[in-house]
């Protein structure tokens, strides 16, 4: 049997006894983990150290090193999310519908887990902790395949989480680490049909396009965010340059901050020289059309095809001129991931348009794309945003992270 | 640009006029079509007749040529079948959750269409009608890909269809037939992401292995069904009879029919010469264990592991006498597709425990298997029985076909 195999029957075994344990028991074993994660912090740190070292020696930029490290404080937010899971309410053997037939059947649908999670993810040690907690609370046993760079802190980080298991209700098989790093233990892992229920790839483009091509196990496709905002001929200018401004630099490496800033030709000579001069506070670049260009001058560079389809992650933007929001939802339907989508204006019409229009996880009128987001959604967590439509769509939550099973009780009932 | 890909091009553009359409004008398409069916009757019995004379030379056994064969009855019922789905109420556009948050953005989540539905399916022209119907009503195009056994039936009938449309509000690019059968472009099919959002094969075990193996888009596996019941020590002895009998031979060849018995030892002796009594007026074979043939002598033949990993499909039954209901939930862990499971007893315990323990799509008290299906549900229509646990689980009615959107309203927000 395969290293993966091994591991793929442990988690399903645990995720059996997972499937059963009551809400307390959960809990307890949530709050048991948090604890552990704060006592057991010298050894956490020591392997981080260690992760960080190599980390350095094969180069790595400040802004990846600084994802990868681990402190006492961030140990201290990483064990009071784990608290904060174990507060939400539980999700699991929830009935969302039902009814007696004709016949006398009763039918019930109730929230199950999915079983096993696999979850491939990159660099930040915090995902780690997290994905087990929601795993855990959502009666799933989960495998998780980190990446190389932080396996010693992710190894660390599991080993102290099954420690405290032992003292629970809950098999400390639940949490199961790849500690084999390696491009084929990955691949096989997408491959691994009867052991894990769904894949959540978390990361880069790379990463979620090779689980997506390669999976023949069901995957949930996150993160992925090329998002617009586009500014009506009818908005008001101050909105316009704060949501735009906001949308690209309050994070501008995260998924829900925005690429691509299509703006009205009506309102570009205003606007345009406006929202240029709040960006440049922030070093932004701006790459543009050639109406851009004639508006913004050097101000600009000029923009390539390419641009309107790339997820900068950074502190750069592409800016389209266009006629108007036939032009701009034509823009979005070819260029977006279908993540979050923004439209500033006072038109009624050009509102509802666009919420009904345009085809994303999330669409805005009037407010920046940042906002797409489990916690602010209010799901009180979020395991990934599902940029596909099946399953999930948008901020996952617990609910994400379960199926349903229909129960149905006769006396005897035989179809006729 | 490929074959393929113009169908799948098509298919986008009209799904997008599509999921804009209100309900009356996608109700009255739908009368429209089955009218069509009727009146074009003389068309697609021509075609059916074409597809029948080259399977009998090709040799085709009368069960595949009774499901290939359509005459005025069946046109008649098809079509009042597609009347059904319209009467159906609509389920694109629902609101299924929201809220104002306390930064003033109002969420609200609302169902959408998938987009485009890529359906792989086998021999049944009824299934190539079901499937458009079904995609028309929850807003999504589709693109049909049927066996070549059964292509002149089902191109008949896409044009029938399609020309129904034509005299409508709804495009008729909306129902796309793939009418190369090759087996690459079947590959390329489950390889379109980007046209199509959802793949859902129809048919037996190969072609959704096939589908599961191959595809890159999203895919939900249908049909496999190696169901079992399981009669305890405490069934009553009549109602176990009928049961299993009514779960095998009601219509053997359909997924949710029973393929392994399970018996308690403690009732065997008695019970299962009574079972095989009444299967034996149905010629139904029985695959016993050892225990088994032990009680039932020649009644029954011995059963190797292989019979219990089957769907037969067939009047053929495996049985293995069980210690109780540990070996029994046990077993069917082991052997079972997840899709549907009964117990028949009168123990309050065993009955809680087999409903939460057993891990399938549906599971049973003192009930046939047979019951498990769209209709008998209350589903209004079914597009398959999932039995896989990611976005839909067991019979998958209209609800099935919708994803979701949040739609945020704001005044300016921006994320602080």
């Amino acid at each position: 049997m395969s290293y993966l195999k091994e591991i793929g029957g442990r988690a399903k075994s645990a995720a059996f006894t997972l499937s059963q344990a009551l809400t307390d028991e959960k809990n307890n074993a949530l709050l048991s983990i948090a604890e552990a994660l704060e006592s057991g912090q010298d050894d956490i740190l020591a392997a981080n150290a260690g992760d960080l070292k190599e980390a350095e020696q094969n180069g790595m930029g400040s802004a990846m090193l600084d994802r990868l490290r681990l402190n006492g404080a961030r140990i201290k937010e990483i064990a009071d999310a784990v608290r904060n899971v174990a507060a939400l309410p539980e999700p699991v053997g929830k009935t969302i519908g039902g009814e007696t037939r004709p016949n006398g059947l009763e039918i019930v649908k109730v929230t199950v887990p999915l079983g096993v999670v696999g979850i491939i993810f990159e660099s930040r040690p915090n995902v780690t902790v997290d994905c087990a907690a929601l795993c855990l609370k959502s009666g799933n046993a989960c495998i998780l395949r980190g990446g190389k760079e932080a396996i010693r802190s992710n190894a660390a980080l599991v080993s102290c989480m099954q420690k405290a298991l032992e003292g629970t209700k809950i098999p400390p098989g639940c949490i199961q680490l790849v500690e084999d790093t390696s491009r084929e233990t990955a691949a096989e892992m997408m491959r691994l049909n009867g052991y894990i229920d769904v894949l959540i790839p978390r990361g880069g483009k790379g990463l979620i396009q090779s689980v997506v091509r390669n999976a023949t196990v069901p995957v949930i496709e996150t993160g992925a965010g090329n998002c617009h905002v586009f500014v009506d001929e009818s908005a008001k200018h101050d909105m316009a340059v704060n949501i735009v401004n906001n949308a690209k630099t309050q994070r501008p490496s995260v998924c829900n901050a925005v690429e691509t800033l299509l703006i009205h030709k009506n309102c570009a000579d205003a606007l345009l020289p406006e929202i240029a001069g709040r960006l440049s506070e922030s070093s932004t670049e701006i790459r543009g059309c050639e109406k851009t260009l004639a508006i913004l001058g050097k101000v600009a560079v000029p923009a390539c095809e390419d641009d309107y389809m790339t997820e900068f992650g950074d502190y750069i933007i592409a800016v389209k001129v266009v006629g108007g929001i036939d032009e701009a939802i034509r823009h979005i339907e070819k260029y977006s991931t279908r993540h979050s989508e923004a439209i500033v204006t006072e038109s009624y019409e050009n509102s509802r348009r666009f919420l009904r229009e345009v085809d994303s996880a999330a669409v805005y009128v009037n407010a920046s794309t940042r906002f797409t987001d489990g916690g602010v959604f209010g799901l009180g967590a979020e395991i990934g945003i599902s940029t596909q439509k099946l399953h999930a769509r948008g901020p996952m939550g617990l609910t994400s992270l379960l199926s349903t099973k229909y129960m149905v009780t006769g006396s005897g009932q035989i179809r006729v």
